[in-house]
């Protein structure tokens, strides 16, 4: 390490970090032990005046941007500094789980009291960030704040969506804010140093590899399809089989079609192709079914990859419709992110530090860090998550692995803010 | 013709047949052009009453039996002879078509009026047969009335079956005899000479060879089958395939090798395989299935295939679902019905007197004459509809076609009834 000092990770308090999930856990749980902390609901509040306290025992400084991204700062030598900002989210999933989101404002702020613990003087501030409406399941879309603090979603609109109940963002923010009290005003879009992002791998790599600590090198790229298959409704016992305009039949043919596409010649740990919802109408066991909707969710690292096969599934759903009518809907893709190559090589140094050798892997899911790659240096740490259930009450993490997490985290910090 | 007399088809008024068909498709009427009359609905009622109206104006006697089977009589010389027995349904589907089930009653009164034009004494009574509740759509099971009446339902099961709103069918009958006025109690499985049975096809066989009668040989066996496959719900991001319990995917292979297993070395006219019902669950675009129900509808004219095809089901389930469990329910089969060969003969011969070569075809629906069919020697006759489109308001056929095969009824009706 080019930075002297203390080993601040020594003063990581494994217990503390443990012991804070689960006081937020508390927070809008849920008999079966999950938890309900949708985005700017009372529960995400006294979740937010929590972490907010935590951190003012180390001297954090709240700061809040129009869309609700909390920031507390570990102040710097120069406050004028671009910051070094790390965290995630604390809103949940209306059945979620004690980790996704909160391991990564919770990281932050272990790794910042142990740096403040080391009596850690930075070149530069230190940002701990509670990103607004990471999930969107009560407001859409998901990683609303940070992608408004990326310049990706119009402000507007972000405080113009409602929920199903008609309250809009901009109200609920109002609620949420009077719950913290005074909190002076941040910016969007400012300027940082570098962005790093604490999450559970919602994935089974890492368990199975039995490493406590993944580099993230990039987040895979996404396009969504509706694809519509249109035939015929028919009585199912008096129409022989060369009459049938049979839609899901059609749509059988289309998906082993499209999945021997998608996987031909590439190595299935490149390629995620997912059929999730598939509907048949009228769905009634004995007539033809005369429609089926289905979806396909398809992802790949590479962005030249995911071009080539999301291109063509429309001619392979046309080619293998048979007697049906076939529609292919392409929704906006998200294109591969690469996350930069010193952050990166930071991260594997760090974890190399702590003396964990750092399985490096793709993010299946999307995160806020995808937004931040796009405004500077970004990188994120994923730890393991017990068989890779996420969005469950059952996810699950090993206290010590969040605590390996924490201790890379806090490396690669004080190591962006030495200068 | 072994049997002389005027030519009593000759007295059939296909305009007064067309014309009843009408009147009686606005009972109950759609905005659509179908009909909407469920069984011991008021609207039935009123169409029964309608159709006794017209049989009095030929002298048929009413009478019905305890599930409320409705027959017309026409009397023969020895008052005591088992009699000839024709007729089908005037219950419709909520959106039906205005001649499923309501031709083979038309149809039987018509050849009966021809008949009574002709002044035909028959040496045994003929009987019009109103069934009770054919289509099963207000009170299951389908075929209630024939079925009571064959003994394959036990009366006291048929009368206690109630509705979605909680009414019986013991009520729903009360209020439509009162509607109806006294009525001279009928047994039911009575003995019978023999059974014929007028229907539209709802296939689109006689329709593609441009005949305007089919004699049917027999109905298709059918067998039903639900299937539950169970794998495991997870990220489709984040899941590499290899790590995959995917029940969509497991489900997709099942379905591939069944159709392979059911179709091969077999004529596709033979065979109808549909999956009709296909839920998959949870059935988000991002999540992987974790779940997927469905239903396999499987029917054969030939007895001995039905069971091999149907009994391999289970073990092609079970060896191609992969990494997820499958379970199959096997619900209670129906064998193929073969008409008795004699009817058969005297519906062919009959149909070629009026100048027809008609097609011989197997039902690949259920028809009350099933139930007849094991209690007395029967038959049926098939007309082309249009499209093979039925159980739906579009449903229609052309008034010369359910002519002709009224013609048909009644040569073989006055041959059956002549000894």
């Amino acid at each position: 390490m080019t930075h002297g000092g203390p080993a601040a990770e020594e003063f990581i308090d494994a217990e503390r970090l443990w012991s804070r999930h689960m006081e937020l856990a508390g927070i809008g749980g849920l008999p079966g032990g999950g938890v309900d902390r949708q985005a700017l609901t009372p529960d995400e509040g006294r979740a937010r005046r929590t972490v907010i306290g935590w951190g003012r025992e180390i001297g954090l400084e709240p700061g809040m941007d129009p869309i609700g991204n909390l920031f507390l700062r570990y102040a710097g030598q120069d406050p004028d500094a671009a910051p070094v900002v790390t965290g995630s989210h604390l809103d949940t999933q209306p059945t979620g789980g004690r980790f996704d989101g909160v391991l990564g404002v919770l990281a932050g702020l272990e790794a910042m009291t142990a740096l403040h613990a080391g009596e850690w003087k930075p070149a530069r501030p230190l940002d701990l960030v509670i990103w607004t409406n990471e999930e969107g399941c009560r407001f859409a879309p998901t990683t609303m704040g940070s992608s408004v603090f990326a310049g990706a979603l119009p402000m507007e609109d972000a405080l113009a969506a409602r929920d199903e109940q008609g309250v809009s963002v901009a109200e609920a923010l109002e609620s949420v804010s009077g719950q913290l009290g005074p909190i002076p005003a941040r910016t969007h879009g400012f300027p940082m140093h570098a962005f790093l992002e604490v999450h559970i791998e919602q994935g089974p790599v890492l368990e199975e590899r039995d490493c406590p600590v993944g580099v993230v090198t990039g987040v895979q790229g996404l396009r969504w399809f509706r694809v519509d298959v249109r035939g015929q409704t028919a009585h199912a016992g008096t129409t022989p089989e060369q009459h049938r305009r049979d839609a899901f039949v059609a749509a059988q043919h289309i998906v082993a079609a499209l999945r021997q596409h998608v996987f031909a010649g590439t190595d299935h740990d490149d390629v995620r192709f997912t059929v999730g919802r598939f509907q048949v109408s009228p769905g009634v066991p004995n007539t033809i079914p005369g429609h089926v909707h289905f979806t396909i969710d398809l992802r790949h690292p590479d962005a030249d990859r995911l071009e080539k096969l999301g291109d063509a599934i429309e001619a392979i759903c046309v080619n293998h419709a048979g007697p049906c009518r076939v529609t292919v809907e392409d929704t906006p893709a998200s294109p591969p992110v690469k996350f930069d190559e010193a952050v990166v090589e930071l991260l594997d140094s760090s974890a190399k530090a702590v003396g964990i050798e750092p399985v490096h892997l793709m993010s299946g899911a999307t995160h806020d860090a995808k937004w931040l790659s796009t405004l500077t240096p970004t990188g994120m740490l994923f730890v393991p998550c017990e068989r890779g259930i996420s969005h469950n009450e059952a996810e699950s993490v090993k206290p010590e692995h969040i605590a390996i997490g924490t201790r890379v985290l806090c490396r690669a910090l004080r190591n962006l803010s030495a200068t």
